[in-house]
């Protein structure tokens, strides 16, 4: 992206901000539905600032810019940014103040600060008001700014749908509906207003596409004891199908124009309504009758749907099988060919794609893969593009972090790739993160732990040698839904705004993931998904154990053996032996040999 | 006590409910100023039930009456509420209610619950009118029913008063007031009541002995910018002395009676007002002016006084060296004698007192010693009774939980003593309590974490053997002051209640007390004091680690070598050398050549 673009668009922003009385505009990374991806519709902050990552508030005043993101984007995007004027704020680290703290210094006496109020959350905007009353100024959430700026935006589309039928989802929409009417009759409520997409997509059991990676359908739904209401496109050429709307009306799903959902939250006078604040936008927030009463709960579907039924979780160990077929040919084409033909970053990633496709019903790639080759791999979330595509070569390490959506279920798996000699570093830091990979999906623990107690079951490993990696160790996964999903996550710092710090349940989804990252020079991550189990039982309670989804040979030669203890070796070795007895089916003549080796005892 | 004596007490107090029209009567065990520990006139709980265990509230119906308490109690509550009619409900097992719960199932419509509202936190009030508001009930806070039933109820007592040296305390009473405005001001507040006794204590740089092994002064403090106003015992034969009273007036403290507090509170019309609500009595909520504006923080002095300076640390070193050589002698002294001479819990653990008396400085124990022999140290607060004390054979195991005040600082120390063969089964206990312990203390982890992000480095070896203990792994130690202080703590749970869960700032104390207790056999437990301190810098943050304060040898004649790893090994031999090198200056002849075998390399 040229700088002078930017630069251009964010003076046209000015201009529209004076227009409009706002002397601070604020521009999140989200959609009308708190989604972590979004369509491209939504891409307003990208389009501001020329930063492509995933997450990223960008804030202008008369005078200056400023970008909040997190560790995993803090190389790209200072590269991203590098010359646009706009400065990085690299959110956590000491001395960068948070949004808000910045929002209070920049704001002055009796100022407006602006934003869309249908992409930003209802609690976050709740703080900002707090702030802007403070300084006796006003807040202005009704107006998009980027609408007469961003001429070429693209449209809001609304892509076909499919039924995903109970072999898969385990549960009828009509037994989830009744669970769900049951958790509003304990909480007392009239009304469950429910905009999250995986949500919405989880409960109906119905998939689409509307987002990139993410198969779900833009919509918004309101459930009450007697009426479950879905507002979607329902214009003539519609994604909607005869069968999708007859399927709709047996569960007594009423369609209904995505437009007329806040008409229809106006009119809820009196009612009690359940609603998460933290997921409904700003705008459905100050649309809500004042005399509602407001049950501020989680979303009940975000627990259901994150505690995996028996039918998903056989489902996922067929997905994972699949996509370990995949990503282990991947692993034997590119150790066969490195350095004989010619690979990049961007062709790797295909040719991995191509491998997945074959699979049967894959759907599509549950985000985009990252491909990261020596340097681009300290970069955590790196996106190759035309310009920047590295030529694999015949050393160091490549980095793959990709995963899938099948019928049976969404993966997600990094594993780094020796493609020739290592510096003794390179090898000391693949064999930590393994160490700190196979150290957490060991833990045995006790019914009752939630991911902050158990994350440093895999960063003491690092910290021991002065490493670590800012990001979580681990997030949920949906089924067939966003491969982000809470309401469970490793992490180890306390964030009560994130939801993601759930007790594990049984049934359970969580990628174990750590890494290193060595600016300039190599980027490691080996990334597991773990299943949450039930051990024994006695009487100090009920012990958990984690399952191994992934199926695919962690690269050996990156391992110096003699850094691993002797508990590290053995649960290697266990590993490596089930990966292959479950993969060898599958594999003949030289793949099956090299299988064999890639996964022997050390 | 006689089960007959508890049940004409808790008749008498139904009839007292009756004509005060209570239908539910709830008592806690705190005093006027939310201490854990409280002095015998608040023993109200403990005379209604029998139950003398530092924890426990008990609640009273017409017909029923329930002891809640937790892990830490449960054998000894089931002991002692024995043939009381009193159930038993431990908290945090499944199935068992919590107290808001139980007291949601009790209360019936219009029913009125009962307390007083001087020894009730006002949060946990505010929880019980919203249970009586539902039911259309209503609260009464302003009695005191143990008044007119207890009639030889020990008086109110305020002890001698004195003034800990600048040498001691590292910092003078007038910086640490200055720090604490400077707090107020960055929370705009007027007004900041503490009335917590050992937030006081500290403040002022004055100790005392109002609560059993707590060296506090029963006082309330009212702090303004202009102002400290000092609630404490001012009568004639007042525990303050012409020279402290000449201290405070230099410190610009006005000292004022202890009684004349609640009308200074009434006074602060339109002030704001910074307290800890949580910290606060129920009555003290009820006497805020309704116009002062109240700014609900954690009292600044909890996170100061946690955090040790220099002096502190260094007085720490010097306490706790004094104090391993006491318990060192203790030690030498049991595993000789043991069989040849009597002893018991009692006899001994006064033996343990009497070499801590001969310490320079020392002033008293810090809490009740724990000298549990056999089955009865599966008691996890064990408390030897001349009826139920045990003779120490020279088998098995004798577990010593014990401490001591000093200028120096607070000591906590848990040392469990092999006095003659022990089972494979005790050896093998005992060796995972060992490894649990050094575990959490070689812990090397980032700055940000909690405890709840470290208490699994100790649980992790248990929970692998499908072991657990019921009660957290540590606590905050204060300095010459309470044993158990905030906020900081290792414990898995999060309990957003507790405010023990600080992020670790060097110069805390926290106890690492790992421990495996099987009814009726034995139980052991292995205690260490750790000080945060600062490691490494670098680009990953500032690392942590703890260093021991504990210098007491470990019993080897416990370990089962076979079963500690590599590097538990490295880390007992690491300790063990350290304890030796510290201690061997004030040990002669036998005992030196003793402490050197006792500490040896294996």
């Amino acid at each position: 992206m040229d700088k002078l673009v930017i630069k251009d668009r964010l003076c046209k922003l000015r201009t529209e901000m004076k227009a409009a009385g706002i002397d601070c505009y604020l521009i999140p990374t989200s959609d009308f539905h708190d989604s972590e991806y979004v369509s491209s519709f939504f891409m307003v902050r990208n389009y501001f600032s020329g930063f492509s990552g995933s997450a990223g508030t960008l804030v202008v005043t008369g005078e200056d810019a400023a970008l909040f993101t997190d560790g995993r984007y803090f190389i790209q995007a200072e590269q991203e940014l590098m010359g646009t004027g706009i400065r990085l704020m690299k959110m956590g680290e000491p001395d960068v103040p948070t949004l808000k703290q910045y929002l209070e210094q920049q704001l002055g006496q009796e100022e407006c600060l602006g934003f869309d109020g249908r992409v930003v959350r209802a609690d976050d905007a709740a703080q900002y008001e707090e702030i802007v009353q403070k300084k006796q100024g006003h807040m202005c959430w009704e107006r998009d700014l980027a609408e007469k700026i961003w001429l070429d935006r693209p449209a809001l589309v609304h892509h076909p749908v499919f039924r995903l039928a109970d072999c898969y989802s385990g549960e009828g929409a009509d037994s989830k509906i009744a669970r769900l009417r049951e958790r509003m009759k304990s909480e007392d409520a009239d009304v469950h207003i429910l905009t999250s997409l995986d949500d919405i997509a989880w409960l109906l059991n119905i998939r689409g596409n509307d987002v990139e990676s993410c198969p779900v359908v833009l919509a918004f739904c309101i459930i009450t004891m007697e009426q479950v209401l879905l507002f979607a496109d329902v214009r003539e050429q519609s994604p909607w199908n005869r069968e999708n709307r007859r399927y709709l009306q047996e569960m007594g799903v009423t369609l209904l124009f995505y437009e007329d959902f806040y008409g229809q939250i106006a009119g809820y006078h009196g009612k009690r309504i359940l609603l998460c604040r933290a997921r409904i936008s700003c705008r459905l927030g100050k649309e809500l009758p004042e005399d509602a009463q407001i049950i501020d709960r989680p979303n009940p579907t975000s627990l259901m749907k994150a505690v995996k039924n028996r039918t998903e979780m056989e489902n996922l160990r067929i997905a994972h099988l699949k996509d370990g077929i995949a990503v282990t040919r991947f692993m034997y084409w590119l150790k066969q060919n490195v350095g004989k033909i010619s690979m990049t970053e961007i062709s790797a990633a295909e040719y991995l794609e191509k491998l997945r496709r074959k699979a049967e019903d894959f759907i599509e790639p549950s985000f985009e893969t990252i491909c990261a080759y020596g340097a681009n791999g300290a970069i955590i979330h790196y996106s190759a593009s035309e310009e920047s595509c590295e030529e694999i070569k015949p050393e160091g390490l490549l980095m793959v972090d990709s995963g899938g959506h099948y019928l049976q279920g969404t993966t997600d798996v990094t594993r780094t790739f020796v493609t020739g000699p290592l510096s003794d570093e390179m090898k000391k830091h693949f064999t930590l993160v393994l160490r700190a990979m196979l150290n957490l999906r060991a833990t045995s623990f006790l019914y009752g732990c939630r991911g902050v107690n158990l994350d440093i079951r895999a960063r003491e490993v690092l910290w021991e040698q002065g490493f670590d990696y800012k990001h979580g160790t681990g997030h949920g996964v949906g089924y067939l839904l966003n491969v982000h999903e809470g309401p469970n996550s490793f992490r180890w710092k306390l964030m009560p705004d994130y939801e993601d710090n759930a007790v594990l349940e049984e049934g359970m989804v969580t990628t174990d993931e750590p890494g290193i990252y060595i600016e300039g020079s190599h980027g490691i991550r080996i990334e597991n998904e773990l299943l949450c189990r039930k051990g024994i039982k006695n009487d100090y309670g009920q012990f958990m154990y984690f399952e191994d989804l992934t199926c695919v040979p962690i690269d050996l030669d990156g391992v110096d053996a003699s850094l691993l203890g002797e508990t590290d070796r053995k649960r290697l070795n266990a590993y490596h032996q089930e990966v292959f007895e479950r993969l060898a089916p599958y594999f003949q003549g030289d793949e099956l040999i090299w299988l064999r080796h890639a996964t022997r005892e050390i």
